[in-house]
């Protein structure tokens, strides 16, 4: 497989043959970027016009000078009619780096609208995870015909890396690495990595195997530079390591990374053999991804991608707003068994969606704190009853803060100094039960091994609207007011 | 400086003159970590035991042969009175690796323990990203005096960095970097990289200066050591960088990290002159962190952090609470105006918060996909139209289905189709609300550069309580029903 990592564009392959001139642009220019990086809205109109003009020439000079990054942005950006035109019109500049950047969303819609042959040429560009990053989304049939367009190496790698599950390190890995016996001198070392032709050229460490090909150790390439050529590369490597199950999950491999401050990882099949390697470049985006999944999971929106089709966002969200739908019928029932109470005093239902909404807020606060606190392992089974008695002291200053706010203002407002005190009394209940259940539900739900972050809102609000109005409407009843 | 990455402990640095054996014990074992590469509880007991029944040494013996990512998420796992008694029983293992890893409230809780010529010793071991890591946070007069205690070289460096505002490139860059000038060949650099005993040993790219000492290009170690030894390094270089400006923030860097996939990138001042170096394991837990921030700030828990001081954490959230108090104060006026409506048939008041809840839930979902695709770039001005139409065209299909739900259900329970007719329009109206609300929100508070994660949720909740209990009593009041 073509040896191409999809960093910032490399206009030459090295190879002690051939040293191609580099002729460059250097960094995106500023009349495409904004401080921020993102591709000016002028540069994208004026790419759009001349498609529209019909003037493909003058949108591919456009398009051109920029980073596959930002080519696969701007495929982003535009709408899905454009898309198409877009591509027909820049189709050259289409290659592997710009659909490894891509959006999921996007490049399938893109590869959808290719020929089997043209998706397996982008394909064979690409390293190991970025061709199965491609392949793994399309529809069987299709396939199987771009798997009999490859060449049978590349085949059999893509083949072997699809028979993994979805989001498994396995899909994650390329077979592309370096590794020598642990006998080696560094000088032996060297001379094996500059005299190599078919080795791979990009790649931050070596892995140092036993003879069943087990991996015992790894090495930086500043240390095999920084140190003398007699010495044994096994004198050298770093022996503890962090080895990577070919099955471990995506989301285990990017806390791993993260917690070890991995630039590559080697992984092991299940006898121990060493099978492929994970770098850093491809984590980044998943330790983004999945520490941002939290608030769109808290929040029932699904994949909360805007280039979701949008049958799929309906989806996610109408099943999140009708589970919502019987929680808010929960929190009426209790309203309605106190009906007499407010046919008495019509001003406990104006006043009774405060106590819900404020505890419900409370609720959120202690739920985000603690998914958080979970998903990257700050919370274990060794200080939940900590996190927990942390959580009731902070729920106390908030109650005692808030229930004296709306206590007095009530009973200024209202001229009523008992209804007053039901709301402060109410409202500190909440607000309490609200910090005990923004903790325990996701505490509990992981528990279980169920992800916190997907269920605990709907549990969570529940209780705390629920509670709300029944310790309102219920201390009213108790306190026999009437307005 | 000591060259020293808080990568996975390395046990030996490499020299020319001497080589330490290795002797380690491979990976944590199995005894102290879960799957989830999170301390067992039973091990963390173990410690705590050992330390209250003042065994120092067997706690010590417990702790020793551990990563230093494990003992910082030890200190982080116990609590305020065990963790002193721990630094004090583990003293000679807390090293600079153990501290760079730490969570920094837990971080300066130890710090603010220990004397400045300790600190200063901690500091002076680490590459100067990390040393300001540890004494940024401190007093001034403290930090003073750490900084009296170092060494002249490392005060300086460390002086220089905290010069640059917080957050900032200038912050997070080590100076320990290999720069060359473009018409060495690769023969001369890698005779260069083996020769000095004096450079860093720790790096994954070369950078390539003109004489004004300005970066024109990088070299991943990779390629120098595949490439043909005559060849200049220029011609092996990559020309497009990624250059950080040195007073960049902190979040701008991540993203670029993460969008331009780079392992390490050169930091230039005002003049373009190269000033230091940044790798990317310093970036990951920043990506994380600025990724995982927006729940936090979406539900107003501020740092949300479970090791903050509780009265930072109260003060942080009860200001949200306060807030919200006056936006349900201004929903709970609206309920006011149709008090003469609930009167006549207090059902209204059963069934008002499941319309505003259901609005709110709706209004979350779009703000919550609105605020990541912010966050991520995905949502520029070139797209923003485009976002909002997709936002109305799943309200509306949101809002069909529910209504049709509720409203039917409503009729039927309450034998009152009249009173299903008013909940359904009156839902359908919130949920469209809602969605046009958490899409306008955010993208207003981002075009005028406000964080949308911070206020948006303020906003959007007081629509949408507002709105649902306008639609639904004004509905009711309009058609006239009575219980």
């Amino acid at each position: 497989m073509y040896q191409f990592r999809h960093g910032p564009a490399r206009e030459a392959e090295i190879s002690d043959t051939e040293l191609p001139e580099l002729e460059t642009d250097a960094l995106p220019p500023e009349t495409q970027l904004d401080e921020d990086d993102r591709l000016k809205p002028e540069y994208v109109t004026a790419v759009l016009d001349a498609l529209e003009a019909g003037d493909d020439e003058g949108a591919r000079a456009l398009v051109e000078p920029l980073h596959p990054a930002d080519i696969a942005d701007l495929f982003e950006l535009v709408g899905d009619e454009e898309r198409v035109n877009l591509a027909r019109a820049v189709a050259d500049l289409l290659n592997g780096d710009v659909f490894a950047e891509m959006n999921d969303y996007v490049r399938e819609q893109l590869i959808q609208a290719l020929e089997p042959h043209e998706v397996a040429d982008i394909a064979s560009e690409l390293d190991t995870d970025d061709a199965v990053a491609i392949i793994e989304d399309m529809d069987e049939d299709e396939q199987r015909a771009v798997l009999r367009a490859l060449d049978p190496d590349d085949r059999a790698a893509i083949e072997e890396a699809l028979s993994f599950p979805e989001e498994s390190a396995g899909r994650l890995m390329q077979r592309e690495l370096i590794a020598v016996p642990e006998h080696w001198t560094v000088a032996e070392t060297i001379e094996f990595l500059r005299g190599d032709e078919e080795l791979t050229t990009d790649f931050w460490e070596i892995f140092v195997v036993d003879p069943g090909h087990r991996p015992i150790g790894t090495c930086q390439l500043s240390w095999i530079l920084r140190a003398p050529g007699g010495i044994a590369i096994g004198d050298v490597m770093k022996r503890e390591q962090t080895l990577i199950p070919v099955d471990m999950d995506q989301e285990e491999v990017a806390l791993r990374f993260q917690k070890y401050a991995l630039i590559s990882a080697a992984v092991v099949d299940a006898s121990g053999r060493l099978v492929g390697m994970i770098t850093v470049d491809d984590i980044v985006h998943i330790i983004q991804q999945e520490a941002g999944e939290d608030v769109l999971r808290l929040s029932g929106a699904g994949e909360g991608d805007i280039n979701e089709p949008i049958l799929d966002s309906y989806k996610s969200r109408v099943r999140w707003l009708l589970a919502n739908l019987i929680t808010a019928m929960v929190a009426s029932s209790v309203i309605a068994a106190f009906e007499g109470t407010i046919a008495r005093m019509v001003a406990l239902a104006t006043l009774m969606p405060i106590v819900a909404g404020v505890g419900g807020n409370a609720g959120t606060q202690t739920l985000a704190v603690t998914v958080r606190a979970l998903a990257t392992n700050q919370l274990t089974q060794s200080n939940t009853a900590r996190a927990i008695m942390r959580e009731i002291r902070v729920a106390m200053m908030n109650g005692v803060t808030v229930a004296a706010v709306i206590g007095v203002g009530v009973s200024l407002v209202f001229g009523n100094p008992a209804l007053g005190l039901v709301i402060a009394a109410a409202m500190m209940t909440n607000i309490l039960v609200a910090g005990l259940a923004g903790v325990l539900v996701p505490v509990t739900l992981d528990r279980f091994d169920a992800d916190p972050a997907v269920a605990s809102s709907v549990f969570v609000t529940m209780t705390t609207d629920s509670i709300g109005f029944l310790a309102f409407l219920g201390l009213a009843t108790a306190a026999g007011l009437t307005g």
